[in-house]
């Protein structure tokens, strides 16, 4: 199989890129993203028809937040698109006439990831992606699992405290409430109004208020060695090097891939993590440790996987 | 190949088992336990010798408490046995003349419920053992996942408490400790403690006091009822449960199994297990719910699967 | 000195009443609460005016939401109406031309029933007020213990579970957020949409939703034995005894005192206290119980003690 | 009244100790501790028949670990000796003819720091003891708070984290688990056993494994620097802290005191326990900010204020 065409939905804009085989994306086509489901769909095939346009392709693989089935052709349930049930994979199949796979956006970007990213070489990976929340994937014996119903490698709502704070999801104590963009971003707020005097840099990037702080003022004021913005990434370490550990005790696998927004920071944040995942791992001494590495693709990992995903088949 | 032989150390004694290809056990050699590592070893030789006597036998699987390399031939470290790095597969190999597995022995129960037990039909399960601590194994796509280091599904140590309990690992908050044999009777004992007027049937079945409390005695005191037995089934399982939750966002198996000690007492602790897990299953409306299964055969688990490991090569 | 005036500010209304020197109300006026700060004192002064008119009066008190300052004459801030620095007494004194002493309400409701209430005969007594949120008062050696600044007694806010939910204090995990009328709410509708079949009661006296539960539906399908309901009781007595544990850990007192709207289930809620209460007291074998008792005024405390208060001087 | 003797029960010696009215020890007499709670009571009295030979003494002040009962005479309970409802007082009155008073050490502690150290000018302070455990004292309106039944300011024994470690009064999450001498050292070994490479200079100081690392060690290496010894006493700090702002949502006092051995180490622990208590306090921006002093008597503290208090009778 040759080229294939790679989806990533995203809130503001949805990408189709023609991928070829060694994951080098070739063209980019983007449209704005559209507000209602049927708006999308549509999107969804526009941005493929042009990707198609100029080259022979022969499938297309779709990275879709939320849950996607076991037949990878369903969104079952999406957080941010009111998607219930949605046959996506017939409805583009129908529209654009090629085989579609769609799969979860950051299964699709755990892949893309292991094939071309940081874990090229790996049988056993886990990818984490600390985005505004925390997703990821799971790779074992060079396979994307998916678990049963198609639902697995739900990392971001594990539960790492009992009657802990309340997540979207409705349960409480998710991982992602501690380690992802959202949590960096109440970690600086609370510390810079609890100790102002130490958040000098970090309140000038914004409009001077605690509340004014975004994630981008926390990583430009780390990187100015603000101790607050320091701290917060500190304690978002703290949280996900202690959930890797975890992960290690389970899947045990040879490398662990983080990626996402707050992992752009590099070793800033990756430091502290492989600190926190070294100091929580079970029988440390005994056992070969999983390397834990930084992602390669930033946010192409997803579309590149998306497309790879089509071209297996 | 025919009949292979499983072989389960315990801290009492040791079994070796000629098992055949439906897993029946033909027949089963024991000998105490010895006390020090090479005498571990050289028991093990004899009742696989002993038992390997009147059948033509083609290999033999061992089940091990700790960490076995991935090679399935070193245990590279056991809680309650001096072995370090022990070559135990080839150590016995050269000793009875037949090829021989180790596997962790969570991991060969695990394997032992999926063939020939609760998880017959289903390719991706999750089993847990509740013992005196807690223990497990992963078949994904019909294959036991090891990790690629041999020490995955260490279920009973991922962090489910920050500050936690202190753990025999040297960790805090481990899962064990909440959920466990072990876990069990500290309940006991504290509620017990707390209000004894209430534990009247459970410090009767033992000295009388907390402290004389057993697992036993919590068994027979809530099959006959006593309040502070009961309820610490009830803590029990909600950690139990809670727990498997979290098993089904990283794993989406179709089923859990749950066996060891515990489960014993059957739909009295898997009940509550049940509506414990469907109380923090997250997306519960959306996805389809992994059956939570008694384990199907007890103590044997072990013997059976590590056989069936040994025979599969 | 003969009468008082007590001042109740509610949130929809605000209540003046005549109290004589045990305690009895003895007529009682009440305004609706104005939307702004000056209307709303505005409203204390005529409500004082119309319940001094049939009585010669010799002071004012006044209960009021938020911090107090150590001089019983200025709201430092208050939660729900834009106060800052308010100089209430002064305000007041001048309009009604009588003396006037400002009070936290939660203080003045606990001094309300340790003269006149459940608290009568005991000289050392801390109450918590179970309403929305989480209040109290501490008597110790007969006396109001307000703290060096005023401040005292913010038992809502001690942190109960580190990295817990977010409290609209800004801080995470205090005891209001689990032992409270909300927190009562949230339980039950966790618990409704997680086993909705076991919410039957329940659910069928709001709107059928879980989103839909209110409070006083939580109470009505408790007495009805709804499981849900029941259980939601449970979880928050668990938080409230445990919380009570700790406050007989610090000022060891002879009674406490459970008053607010959670409390008017009675029993129903007090039993599970009380068990929780025993279940954490440390030393419980050696040392002298404190009692738990019900608060015996209702939503008059406040009024009540608020007159005394003013009495004392 | 003019000199009085102070006693202070060390697991080692016990002292006693002629001190005037200005909390200055005139001369010390101590005697090695016997082993049986009979011999312990003749050691008091000699000890105290010893120091009362060159002085006139008016009264004996007796500090003892434990719960003291609301009379100041009989110890009801001693972690360490085998006193259950021992009458100290009447015993020791007996048999050196001077009027005894026994006060919990913690609390007796709290009282020299008030009376002649750190506290001196504070009409509210709070006392905490940062030894190998976790005591206190109480002081409002310039009285030492002993609760309804002499057992009150047990501050160690608050719960911090829920089913959090095990704690020797039968409990789980004590704070005194966290924050204490106990607790360093714990948090020094585990670090080190994790990042061996950052502890060079703690492991260094024992016997190079983490097991033998010692209070003392963690003191001096983090003196020095050493990353893991500096990082424990944070840990320690952020506890300490943390719960210094509960003590504030209760107590509001104008003073916290710190002392016992950890805060021998001075800035180096107490920085960071005011950064956390004021990270933590809720409200900081409207109210007055509780001062958090170091303590200053050292471990004479105990047996001045025993002195002291028997002065006051």
């Amino acid at each position: 199989m040759g080229l294939t065409i790679g989806v990533d939905i995203g809130g503001t804009k949805i990408a189709a890129g023609v991928v070829d085989e060694a994951g080098t994306i070739l063209e980019t086509h983007t449209v704005a993203t559209p507000s209602t489901p049927d708006g999308i769909t549509d999107a969804i095939c526009a941005a493929v028809g042009n990707a198609a346009e100029d080259h022979t392709v022969d499938a297309v693989g779709i990275g879709a937040a939320g849950y996607v089935d076991d037949k990878r052709a369903t969104v079952i349930f999406a957080p941010n698109i009111d998607w219930r049930h949605e046959p996506l994979k017939d409805k583009v199949e129908q529209r654009v006439g090629l085989p579609v796979v769609v799969e979860n956006d950051a299964n699709a970007a755990a892949w893309g990831e292991y094939r071309f990213g940081a874990g090229k070489g790996h049988e056993d990976v886990i990818c984490i992606t600390l985005g505004t929340g925390l997703g990821g994937g799971i790779i074992i014996g060079n396979k994307l699992r998916r678990g049963r119903f198609g639902v697995a490698a739900e990392f971001g709502h594990i539960r790492v405290v009992p009657d802990g704070l309340l997540c979207g999801c409705g349960s409480q104590g998710c991982w992602e409430q501690y380690a992802s963009g959202r949590a960096l971003v109440r970690y600086a707020r609370q510390r810079a109004a609890a100790t102002p005097e130490s958040a000098g840099i970090l309140l000038g990037l914004g409009d001077g208020t605690p509340e004014g702080i975004q994630g981008r003022h926390v990583s430009a004021a780390a990187r100015q060695g603000d101790p607050v913005a320091v701290d917060s990434f500190r304690e978002l370490a703290r949280w996900a090097g202690a959930g890797l550990a975890d992960l290690a005790s389970l899947f045990d696998p040879s490398a662990f891939i983080v990626g996402g927004g707050v992992s752009d920071e590099g070793e800033l944040v990756l430091g502290p993590i492989r600190k926190s995942f070294r100091r929580w791992l079970i029988g440390a001494q005994w056992r070969p440790h999983a390397q834990v590495l930084a992602a390669q693709l930033g946010n192409r990992a997803g579309l590149v996987g998306a497309a790879d995903l089509a071209r297996q088949g």
